[in-house]
């Protein structure tokens, strides 16, 4: 075991991997700390309790995923080009867990809320913190979008809702079919919920 | 103890209500026949293990969920127009249920796909088998209304698909937010995703 620091890093790696694996009510504190290689008693000196943990890992996954997310969607590419760009991103990311575990393990945020929001309340509203976050990001691109009339949908707040909620849909697909194909017609549903105005040469780009 | 014929029922009437509420992880055998008021002795002579019994609740729940898709989706209505009335069926039971517990329950099979599609195989294949046929019946309807000129979208099997990720994404985020508001937006979302062909006038009727 190295520093303490250095094993709350590794409960919260252990804890991510094995929830992305089995999800979070099938774990133990002994599992998660024997899969992280750290006494026991480490994990109370860093977590007051599962909980605690369990939120500690959605920050800690939505830190990294909000610094994509934002690159993505603030960067220079064309309105509809940077929508097009995450969902490749989510693709490719998707992609990557597949070949490291095997099976592709989907949105952690969404196995969450499946899992978890009826049963504890402060997950819930950690979870509902990020998604609205996320619609936040998204329906930024789209108002910019609208500015220059390449869409016809006029509720960006709905709009981004629709395209997160379609995110989330075949994401969900993509991990039942163990399939990250599931995810191409990502760019193309998109265009349709915002009413593209020329969607069809974007799409043959595809 | 009724009829040994009750105690199934009881055991998956009960098996149903916990996980909707907690997941089907959380639960142990000793908390289901407590629930279903059977002795545990019952569960055995019924069910080989906790994962046939997910497998039975599973397969009751979609007999019944299969012949309120079939009803709607096969009437006499216009194409376009069944699927509006599958979207209001949809937000009429996620109604009820939050009525009756307090909160959105959300998609059992779609909880179920992202709590445990990536721990056992056989729950993965039943689950896919469902949603191959939710498919199945959403894209005869829209190939009907394609047959009818309705809709631009041509892939059906893919607007199909996308049709279903939009429900089980808006219905995620119903079961997140507990409001089934949420599931508004699902008939104008579909539409899009189909290239209705006109579908201000009959959004506007919603």
């Amino acid at each position: 075991m190295g520093r303490t620091s250095d094993a709350r890093e590794k409960i919260l790696s252990a804890a991510q991997s094995l929830i992305e694996l089995r999800g979070y009510s099938a774990l133990g504190v002994a599992e998660i700390c024997k899969t992280a290689g750290v006494p026991k008693g480490s994990f109370y000196y860093f977590f007051a309790s599962k909980e605690a943990l369990a939120l500690a890992v959605i920050d800690e996954h939505w830190a990294g995923q909000q610094r994509t997310w934002t690159r993505i969607l603030n960067s220079g590419e064309e309105p509809l080009q940077r929508l097009r760009l995450l969902f490749e991103e989510t693709e490719a990311g998707q992609r990557a867990g597949q070949q490291g575990c095997g099976t592709v393990s989907g949105c952690l945020f969404g196995n969450l809320t499946l899992e978890l929001s009826n049963h504890t309340e402060a997950i819930r509203a950690r979870l509902q913190e990020i998604f609205d976050a996320q619609v936040e990001l998204v329906d930024s691109v789209i108002a910019e979008a609208l500015e220059r009339k390449e869409i016809t949908a006029t509720d960006t707040r709905e709009a981004a809702r629709a395209v997160v909620a379609q995110l989330e849909g075949q994401v969900l697909f993509a991990k039942l079919y163990n399939s990250t194909h599931r995810l191409g017609p990502l760019w193309a549903n998109c265009l349709a919920l915002l009413g593209a105005r020329a969607p069809r040469e974007t799409v043959a780009g595809v």
